[in-house]
């Protein structure tokens, strides 16, 4: 070894997962938080974090993710997909965190650094999750008028974005996970728009669905509305399996043509 | 809080980072390995691990990926993709492994449990390289004829795998990165074969390159070869980010060409 270690200072820091759920209401990109209260010499205070733990020791992180999703939103047997690690010393900085996580994990020991392990997860905002998270009073949040947020959590939010935008292009299907079991070409474009931060335009964006060969348009049409009824899509995931599934591989000639 | 958490056995491991550095010598993939020496009861050993190393106190997790590079392999300023966690509590379960770490970082704690923390890059195996790796004794190991290394490295290469599978999908110039500044059509074919695991045609593969906008023919040829010389191609990255740089959005209609 030529250059030999320092032998002071090993970082011994706690390991906790934060869990990033994305939610999609039909117009606008939603984030799951959970509340953070406690008292300073300045009074009560109420602020919104991301689900998460410090983890066990008995528990491998993947467990860790599925357990505090379960704990604090009720919500379980979700996909998660680990997206990232944060481990900046300064994500610790406001000692309110810092004291609010002792107090909730009931900790002996000094917390001083966490090095936090990231989940994503995409679900579909229906009837069932939405009495879930009221119990547990979760909330959704428009993920373009969040305030600032515990920890490094507003952070984690902007990365799992990008990490997202990257994701769906080559896994599409995650962005069904979004969206309900019948959904407008609207709803679709609107939720492409959000993802991406751009517009689309309506028309070249219906010859793109009739390409999609997983998304099947149904004999099922909008009821009450005032506009023209609106035709409802489905996805086919069976067939999306079929044409791109995981045991496809990948070959240049796709590659090349996403340029 | 319905579900309180349980008080005791917060997790309080060590961290570290584990670097998988690849390479390309124009016929197999190569993983960089340094060496995990020591002796046992059964005599001496010399087993492989991936470049790595528990984190400081004051250091960030992507500062400590570039020294343990640095320090184990004399490479420095190469771009470093964090691609995942690892920390199953399975993954001390050698002895071995444990009493190495302690010995190595001169440690007066117990080693029970480690979070690390895996990053990727791509680099030309060039003079300069090799030169490095032989001073450091770092080796250049065929990806397709490993031994069992130490700690989960066997498992954290295979994840490197398919995550570098996913990434140069979104983000082909990282392939580049691998080839030397020319390459030949054969090359960047076998490359291809390579990183997917699959035969491609010739013909069509040559179709393919001339439809990579970026990857320019040269007025050169090998030389002193017994068969036809091949033309030489470059990677053209300027021409390259003009056409696909980050600040470029993706839109549905290249999402939809990919399948």
């Amino acid at each position: 070894m030529k250059n030999p270690l320092r032998v002071d200072e090993m970082l011994n820091p706690h390991v906790s997962v934060d869990c990033v759920v994305l939610g999609f209401d039909g117009e606008h990109l939603k984030v799951l938080l959970v509340k953070q209260t406690g008292h300073e010499e300045s009074g009560y205070y109420n602020n919104m974090k991301l689900p998460g733990s410090l983890i066990y020791n008995d528990e491998d992180l993947d467990e860790a993710a599925q357990r505090v999703l379960y704990e604090l939103t009720g919500l379980n047997e979700l996909h998660l997909i680990q997206f990232r690690a944060f481990g900046s010393k300064n994500r610790t900085n406001n000692p309110k965190d810092i004291k609010w996580l002792e107090r909730f994990h009931q900790l002996n020991q000094k917390v001083e650094r966490i090095v936090t392990i990231t989940y994503l997860t995409m679900v579909k905002i229906d009837k069932k999750l939405t009495h879930l998270s009221d119990r547990y009073e979760a909330c959704w949040t428009d993920i373009d008028a969040l305030c600032p947020l515990a920890f490094d959590h507003n952070q984690i939010i902007g990365e799992a974005l990008w990490f997202v935008r990257q994701y769906v292009q080559t896994q599409p299907a995650a962005l069904f996970d979004l969206l309900p079991k019948r959904f407008t070409a609207a709803e679709l474009r609107t939720l492409y728009e959000t993802i991406y931060d751009r517009k689309f335009d309506v028309r070249n964006f219906h010859k793109r669905i009739a390409q999609m060969k997983y998304v099947l348009p149904l004999e099922e049409f909008q009821t009450g509305v005032a506009h023209r009824a609106a035709r409802y899509y489905k996805f086919d995931r069976k067939l999306y399996n079929k044409l791109h599934g995981m045991g496809k591989s990948f070959s240049p000639d796709e590659h090349n043509e996403i340029y």
